[in-house]
């Protein structure tokens, strides 16, 4: 039987995973591959955890792209420092290399691809965007008969954790986080989470598969979880909207829109009710219509069964471009600007008793400029809290009106955006 | 360019459909694989739609299976007469087949695969089930690492369709079923669908992949969607949940559950909020857990899409087996008899107004061998209409009481599974 030999870099949560899966389900995996995956060398940063004796063990992680007797590196100790170096070096040995580094592919991925290409062999990185959700398999195969015309996905269980902790027990951002913490969804230093970041990483990934161009990581802009507060999710909530983190993708005529924010999704549709740590892309595509996909988005064996799903396409001979397409085919991804985002908006504003006593009070505070489809009041002693949904507007026209509100009727006001699904 | 030579047999809508995707996403679809798609010979029943001076027209589907030129043929007859014919032939002499007929291989698959492989060669599914969710891809590759330990699938569109509209509007069987014919949705002989033949087919299918076992069509427990009234829906209504024609696989110890039958679904789970003619897959693999899929399950675009997917796939030397191993190591199903199933139970009985007055009524009608754990009673004139829910009961268990029942005091029983979805 075929031997695929494979070097594993990482033994954290994700890194355990593959080794447990590879060995338990090796039945399994060797009848649905006729090849036997084996795990012949490993490198972490410390040895203490690892007691196999039939496995090498590097303390350099590098030296794993030396290794000749090895076929495929699966690499998930994260970052983009010494996982590029390691990427590089397996991909010019002509290594095949599995990942779930999303960081590193949404900055580097282009370049690796070119690399992989120039030296024959593949990457694949299905673990990076929603851990057991097939979608970059989906999109690039299972679609691949398509044109995607939009996405929209919650891709980090951290922010759904706290949005839905926020949500149902009334909490502080700041509480949910903690929460959040204390049970191992969020790290100490959670940034990367809250801040969108890591959300943006796997968007560029999808968007670059999905729009045909290269991973656009720089040019996206980027919202996170901590610009909600409870009192917009309670608002959101008395007006018939759950408020989610998506990472949203619309092809256009010439350009595309590519961005992480809050949005603001009607109660009633699928992926509002997408909870917990789940994750969910929801996509339009040009053939088979709307396709909804929904399961975990990280996790030791989640994760790491994407990987191993990798590795049983490598060692059956099945491969695709890492973008869908040659490097050579890949756009530069034009992203139109997002005060060009054509849609609803929420206008959560604090102003004066005086001005609430106005009839036409949306009138009179947006002018003709914004046409207000539904709102909400609510008396605050002093002021009065109201929230609009706003009809569909040119962003840049809805911000002009918000910057010339009167400072002295208008205490206060936020802006979120409404992201309205069409046909599902 | 390498280019692949394609015999279409079938140009109703999906054969249309495919027409199409291969004409106008022509550049797309040779980005994607490297290679030139092209129909070279079609075969219809009648030659009257089709004006393409450029491709060779057959009368005589078999005629595609014989001509050198072709590398594979698509096949969207249907059928098991003139179909099974064509894939016979087709694969003997080595061509490659790819087919939306889970007819023919819900009850040939295995042979056919059997011949696929002593001919070097392969056939494809995707568009059988499901139309535009792949989920045979999922099962195969995607979840590839992992034992599919349970699925609940809606997988037939007209059931779907005719369930909602019964439900919202408050429609008899028939009416909602002659709504669906004349919106093209059922055909105008509607065994297959109404009946559960449809959804057990593509169960057949989905559960051979998941089980490692040769289809077992022919062992399995099938009820259709013409068992359910709206009596039956509208009392569930009221106990919190909604029916749905569900085609289920459960793993057990040495054997599985496999079965086609109007389920009630608490109206709280994602599956049972997938209306109208959409399909759904929800699926609870080994590893990555919880997976859940929506799409259109039929039409001609998104099944379409599906088969040319196959062919992108064919196109990029990307192939699995069809069952997901080698025919030798696929093992005959065993399905455990349904009467062998632990779960919970609807029970509608229709009461004398003697027995009503009774304190403990589920007691005197049931004794100590069922539990019931919700209940609910409408006042009929003459009698008193009662829905129950169990507690999990050997179904066994369940009809041995419902067989005794006075009949002088309950006037008439019917018995609906429940299905109590678990983490998700």
């Amino acid at each position: 039987m075929k031997k695929i030999k494979i070097g594993l870099a990482g033994l954290g949560t994700v890194g355990k995973g593959v080794y447990e899966i590879l060995k338990k389900d090796a039945a399994l995996i060797s009848q649905r591959t006729k090849s036997q995956l084996e795990i012949v060398a490993v490198s972490a940063r410390s040895k203490k955890d690892f007691v196999d004796a039939n496995v090498k063990f590097y303390e350099n992680a590098l030296d794993l792209a030396a290794d000749a007797e090895i076929d495929v590196i699966v690499e998930v100790i994260g970052g983009n420092d010494l996982a590029k170096n390691l990427c590089e070096a397996a991909l010019k040995n002509g290594k095949k290399y599995v990942t779930a580094n999303k960081a590193l592919l949404a900055e580097f991925g282009f370049e690796l691809a070119e690399l992989a290409e120039k030296n024959n062999t593949h990457f694949a990185f299905e673990a990076s965007v929603a851990g057991s959700i097939p979608v970059i398999k989906g999109f690039k195969e299972g679609l691949a008969a398509n044109e995607i015309e939009e996405f929209y996905a919650i891709l980090n269980g951290t922010c759904n954790f706290i949005l839905t902790k926020m949500q149902q027990e009334n909490l502080d951002f700041s509480v949910a986080l903690k929460q959040a913490q204390d049970l191992g969804y969020a790290e100490s230093d959670p940034t990367f989470d809250i801040k969108g970041i890591d959300t943006a990483h796997k968007l560029a990934l999808l968007a670059a598969i999905a729009d045909g161009a290269k991973p656009a990581f720089s040019k996206l802009s980027i919202e996170g979880v901590d610009e909600v507060s409870i009192e917009d999710i309670n608002l959101a909530n008395e007006l018939g909207y759950k408020i989610k983190i998506l990472a949203i993708y619309k092809k256009l005529a010439n350009s595309s829109q590519q961005a992480v924010y809050p949005a603001l999704i009607s109660k009633a549709e699928k992926i509002a009710q997408v909870d917990d740590s789940f994750n969910a892309i929801l996509t339009k595509a040009s053939n088979a219509g709307w396709n909804f996909m929904v399961g975990r988005g990280a996790g030791g064996f989640p994760t790491a069964s994407a990987i191993v799903a990798d590795l049983i396409d490598i060692a059956s001979d099945r491969y695709s471009c890492e973008f869908g397409v040659k490097t050579a085919v890949l756009k530069t991804a034009n992203i139109d600007k997002i005060s060009n985002r054509v849609g609803g908006y929420f206008l959560k504003l604090l102003i004066s008793k005086d001005l609430a006593q106005k009839t036409n009070l949306a009138e009179v505070i947006f002018g003709d400029k914004i046409k207000i489809k539904n709102s909400i009041f609510i008396d605050k002693e002093e002021e009065i809290l109201c929230g609009f949904i706003t009809e569909k507007h040119k962003e840049q026209d809805v911000l002009d009106v918000l910057k010339l509100l009167d400072s002295n009727l208008v205490k206060s006001s936020k802006f979120l955006r409404v992201e309205e699904i069409v046909g599902f």
